[in-house]
């Protein structure tokens, strides 16, 4: 798989792209990670990368000229099976959206950044807009490191062992069970029961039971998906 | 407003926490953001931050040792107003949970990582779990850099232009707008007449409308709380 991203602050991104998971995927081979500087598309001899929004109020907008070329270099040179641009007014972003994401071979994210990016770069350039949740961030570099992460995690052969990807939360539309780790006491709380039976059947159950109930009562929406009403 | 976070990945925070906003607002003394990585306060002679799961299946948990040590220390130091923990099963973050926090004096976060804490440790110690969206990241690290981000910039005095937040989305459980900026034309797309009226009054009434609009087209649920429905 390869990400190209685009954005007007490339060091933001230096170091979650190059530890632990992500540093281990790029070594062996599994993803491929190029950060493009805006500025260097910039044909202004400022290298400006803003430009003034024709709706008054405060905020500039990114210019259209370097988002433009960015994007055309970068098609000219391979197929991309998604320009996303990352938006507060995108949709959700998901685990679902993730696993589909892990399948692609070639994908751009566009940060947005100011106000935001011209309509109409939308409307022409842009295949998916992503939200990374309800709050707004400095850039959309956070979520195109969020976006990275989940996504390259999931690509085969990424984590050392397959089946820890599996039991996540949200892959079965469910949050994961309680986990316990020693002291069996602590604090006065001990570890139920059931975990220390030694018995794989009951504690598989254990587990499973917990997880419904978590997420009746934590995320009754996700909980809705689970048993296929949504 | 004083921020100190917990982590087995300290190197992942360094760029985010230390450019653009973030960065201004440390320079002007409107923030302290202090890194600690967890496995200084481990007791283990290896430094272990891991430990095994009461739970048959894939993966360790965080050691309950360094964790609570990390807390006890900077409890004797100052009081905090919330230790958060960041987990995919917690509270979706959103702006205003962003608000809310950007009010505090002194928080820390734990950032999760492996499969998670022990279940006492949440119970005992963590005033506030935060999920920053319906994903699986390698680790809290992310979330707890998204959740500084979003919350500093609402500190007043961090955005040079005050004005500039509050006509972000979500502020007022709207999207924002679209945006225009030049050329007029692009790629046969104009930009609508009413931007170009010079009508102060006929903008601002197109720009709510439009907002309102969008809203209610791309997210039903925002424009319920908008509406004042839930």
């Amino acid at each position: 798989m390869r990400i190209d991203i685009i954005t007007v602050l490339p060091e933001i991104l230096e170091s979650p792209l190059n530890h632990s998971i992500i540093k281990r995927a790029k070594e062996k081979g599994l993803v491929e990670i190029h950060i493009h500087n805006l500025r260097n598309f910039s044909e202004n001899k400022h290298r400006r990368v803003d430009d003034y929004s024709f709706s008054k109020g405060a905020g500039m907008v990114m210019a259209i000229q370097p988002i433009e070329k960015a994007i055309e270099v970068l098609k000219s040179e391979r197929e991309y099976d998604e320009i996303i641009f990352t938006t507060p007014d995108g949709t959700a972003f998901n685990q679902r959206e993730a696993n589909m994401l892990s399948l692609k071979e070639n994908i751009i994210i566009l940060c947005g950044h100011y106000k935001g990016i011209d309509q109409r770069i939308r409307d022409y350039y842009i295949t998916k807009e992503i939200s990374i949740g309800d709050y707004v961030l400095t850039g959309g570099e956070l979520a195109a490191v969020v976006i990275t992460d989940s996504t390259v995690r999931l690509i085969p052969g990424v984590l050392s062992d397959e089946t820890s990807a599996l039991t996540d939360s949200f892959q079965d539309c469910l949050l994961s069970p309680p986990v316990y780790t020693r002291p069996i006491e602590y604090k006065g709380m001990k570890i139920p029961d059931i975990l220390l039976s030694g018995n794989d059947k009951l504690i598989d159950d254990w587990k499973y039971n917990q997880a419904v109930e978590r997420t009746k009562k934590l995320r009754p929406d996700l909980y809705k998906k689970f048993i296929g009403e949504e």
